[in-house]
């Protein structure tokens, strides 16, 4: 059994190499919920959806996230109230993108919650209906949620940092708001503790990977199985393939290098994977205690991410 | 100024007569808010939006709810998680008409009531983003739900006896869970009191007007203007023009005559309107303490709605 620790997008595309090259009932994804948040009442988290759609090969293919042959009928009649909301209030808000197919499982979602049930038996129960195979777990039932400082806004949520600023604003810090008392599912600590392989998929170390990790059971836990490790570097010649991890890494004082990320996960992973442009760096993994593998990183199609997904398998010594 | 007690579509028809014959900020509406719910995590408040829909002229002629032009695509959608739902659960329920364009009206609703906003400031900036004019009040802004107690099911919900059932079920009896606590606003009470007429809607007497009568301070309110309000029955030769009206009062031990409207309605209203078909039942609306006035109540067009509500100003002696 292979657990894998997921954020998004760069998540998403591993897993779906991974589930090319062995069988889905094998794979534990457990994914942030860090930059889940509530809006207009419903209870959204963009990870889970996100390799949920990606996997069931239902996400909009140039969007990359959301629902492809979406429409947007809902939030296009919510501009109707933004004249009359009143100032402070976000409640007529359209910079988060929820088409109307996409809603169904915010509604879904919801619902169950509100019943009682648990994020981890809605998310199995979504997870069932796109017939997904593999077992998805979401990092805790607990709320965490990723707060980000930045200069020019103050405090906002994750989301208003990513969706609403761009991630185009300058961050001072971080803060994953709920870890120190959200409790770690005693599955997730039970895929960790049990998986042949544990892997990191190639999302940003620092607002995907970091929520998980703020939570210290599973840190420990990681720690615990160090050498059975194995992170694959979202960094590719300096730059993130998507997203703001690059310039994230340099604001928050490390750098957009393979030594910054091998510093970041040296005490979770013993083994880091870099992309072949970056073969040069390879040395300065090493130098900060974590085995280099070099490969092919960018999963620009599904052969090469079954290619990346076979290598993270075998690249264990 | 009028104040007109509201349920759902009748009202929705006698207020848009209304509008025609005074001007719009002489009119304050107070509407029954007993067949609110929550679904999917939203707040629903169908005679609220049924009023606000028609009056914007933006009703769905046909269906007589929800919005014109309407597309389905959340709710679709939401049957991918049918067959994943646990025994119990709800949470993938379609029976519940929720358009894509009317989710928007229920996004900002929910979204604001979260924010701390009461239904009395929501509705006002609903009602004010459709540009009605009048000023719509709910009658309570606490949580009060019409509980229907049927033969076959147990104690249902409002909304599953009036949707999922389509109202073809047995009922023994009505609750209006929270009416003992629930306060009604001072603007409400304001209303009653201030108001040159007081209008009662053709609105079922029991699970539209019933719930607002079920408000302790607001049936007093409403005893002490009996003089000065004037009710219009919802039967017509016996039948309800529209819903469950006919039947209702006839599982619940009353009649589906204008006598039985009359009794029901004599400790607030002094006046009763009926139709000209029922003229022959005027003596026994005379007998229940109330003044029978006849004319057209069947607003099927704009004309006639206009003539109700001009008679139902003047009706008053």
């Amino acid at each position: 059994m292979i657990a894998v620790l997921c954020g998004g997008v760069g998540a998403a595309r591993y897993l779906r190499g991974l589930l090319g090259v062995m069988p889905a009932d094998q794979i534990v994804a457990i994914v942030n919920t860090g930059d889940d948040c509530e809006l207009h009442g419903l209870s959204i988290s963009p990870d889970l959806d996100t390799i949920t759609y990606t996997l069931a090969n239902a996400i909009d293919p140039d969007r990359g996230w959301g629902l492809r042959d979406e429409s947007w009928r809902a939030l296009e009649a919510l501009r109707r109230y933004v004249h009359v909301t009143p100032a402070g209030s976000s409640a007529a808000s359209t910079w988060f993108g929820l088409g109307d197919t996409d809603l169904a499982t915010h509604m879904y979602r919801t619902h169950r919650l509100a019943e009682g049930a648990t994020l981890t038996e809605v998310t199995a129960e979504i997870a069932r209906a796109w017939q997904l195979g593999l077992t998805m777990l979401p990092m805790t039932d607990d709320s965490v949620r990723t707060r980000v400082k930045t200069l020019d806004f103050g405090e906002i949520s994750f989301q208003e940092y990513f969706v609403r600023h761009r991630h185009g604003v300058a961050v001072e810090s971080l803060r994953f708001d709920g870890a120190q008392t959200a409790r770690v599912p005693s599955a997730v600590l039970a895929a960790i503790a049990t998986a042949d392989r544990i892997v990191i998929a190639p999302s940003n170390p620092l607002v995907s990977i970091g929520p998980l990790r703020a939570l210290s059971a599973l840190e420990t836990a990681l720690r615990d199985r160090r050498h059975d490790v194995v992170a694959i570097s979202p960094i590719v010649g300096g730059k993130a393939l998507k997203g703001p991890a690059d310039r994230l890494l340099v604001e928050l004082g490390h750098e957009a290098t393979q030594a910054a990320i091998a510093r970041l996960y040296a005490p979770i992973a013993a083994t880091l994977i870099i992309d072949h442009v970056d073969l040069g760096q390879a040395s300065s993994v090493s130098a900060a205690g974590v085995r280099p593998v070099v490969t092919s990183t960018v999963m620009s199609d599904r052969h090469i991410a079954e290619q990346l997904a076979t290598i993270s398998l075998s690249a264990v010594e």
